[in-house]
């Protein structure tokens, strides 16, 4: 019962399924893999996943940098948080929001790209790229890889940048580790909101907060099963209580403007 | 083939595939649809799969809003660039980058979300909301619905979110029209950039533009498929010129700023 484990909810069901939402359904974090690597015939089939999404106006303002090399892993890793998962995965695949691209066609054309210093073309950027990364993490789930997002990459944006060589106007929007996840890991399915605390009709009701405390019971229960402790509300209001809370993202603003996406 | 028609070059070829691939690259934007209606049980299961993706820290900073009536499609039209397919299509999905439930906790327990206010949470807002609408989009293309993303919701967000009733601290991200396709649409999967253009190994490499000129011939050669002018790199150009270009979304940041969610 894939929508079980997704709500943390024995009751819950779905009337309509097929073998592309049990994929979905079935997401889970990983962090921990095991040696197998990650054949470029899956990368190549990856990336064309995730040029498959939809991007404004057709801009394709991402890109992708995927990095196998182990030392380049474990600096990635020291400056995302030192999270070793990184530098265990075989795979990190660096996601850009890549206004240089345009930048470039601007130069050898002689005229300019204005719209690049709003904070609309940065968002584009952002969406775009996370449009794709998910197409990706799909794709590779469905070859029975596993994933998980780091957006720890905007801890240190330019050390990352400097690492990877980006050029100006672009930014590592968030990473994600693949490869073969190991079973022994403890982690399972993290069940989400109850759907009808998300999904309004028509229009947006408050009213909906209601459904929080059941999953503030629901997450509980999850986490004590890894022995870790809190509901999902204490631990939202943690992590969102101010700038102290954010390991340095709260510069994120000013570190765009220096790389060249200066929100305006 | 499927890698041929999304790369518009007929020796494209992955030698990794399976039916989600499938799913992910038959995706096109579909802008004229049947009658037939979306059901609940498929709107359900949809939204779980939006669910499931990824979220930031599992904050779940996303809500969508899932509009039916005509009367209110029909003024949504007319607010995002007066698209007449928001009105056709049977069901809309609006996606919410939505901070104001983790404020509504804050109110309740009498503390602060003070991350709330910088750039780096509406971003993360943004992401997630992105994340889970390709969830969505994917599973909707596999029932055999289509969909089309609508970023004109960010014309006149203040106007959007009156319509939708929606609380300080959350903004319409994007629009999601969903519905049968019309089979008799002039459209049809539209080429993007070759792999190679955006896949960089180990570092950034600027050479990866020279794989634009080819792509510019392929976009020039659909788009005459269809009565249309321009290669990718004119109308990228054009699309991108500066605020004039941007249908009133050069005002974004004081907009959101207003809304609540003001990119510090």
């Amino acid at each position: 019962m894939p929508a079980a484990a997704r709500y943390g909810d024995p009751a819950a069901k779905l009337d309509a399924i097929n073998d592309v939402l049990r994929v979905q359904l079935a997401h889970r974090s990983v962090r921990r893999f095991g040696p197998r690597d990650v054949s470029d015939d899956e990368l190549a089939a990856i990336v064309t996943a995730a040029q498959s999404a939809s991007t404004s106006s057709n801009l394709q303002v991402w890109s992708v940098v995927a990095v196998r090399d182990p030392q380049r892993r474990a600096r990635l890793a020291a400056l995302a948080g030192n999270q070793a998962f990184i530098a265990q995965a075989p795979l990190f695949l660096v996601w850009i929001a890549d206004l240089s691209r345009v930048h470039r066609l601007a130069e050898r054309a002689g005229t300019q790209v204005g719209a690049v210093d709003y904070l609309e073309t940065t968002i584009v950027g952002f969406v775009d790229t996370a449009l794709a990364a998910q197409n990706a993490a799909v794709a590779a789930e469905s070859f029975g890889l596993g994933t998980v997002f780091v957006g720890a990459v905007r801890n240190q944006p330019e050390e990352i940048a400097a690492e990877l060589g980006l050029p100006p106007h672009a930014v590592a929007a968030f990473g994600l580790a693949v490869g073969t996840p190991d079973p022994t890991e403890a982690a399972d399915v993290k069940p989400r909101l109850p759907r009808e605390a998300v999904l309004h009709r028509e229009r947006y009701d408050v009213a909906a907060d209601a459904h929080i405390q059941a999953y503030d019971e629901r997450l509980s229960a999850y986490n004590a099963r890894f022995g870790l402790d809190g509901n999902w509300s204490d631990r939202a209001l943690s992590r969102l209580a101010g700038p102290d809370s954010m390991a340095g993202r709260h510069r994120l603003r000013e570190i765009l403007e220096r790389l060249g996406l200066p929100s305006r």
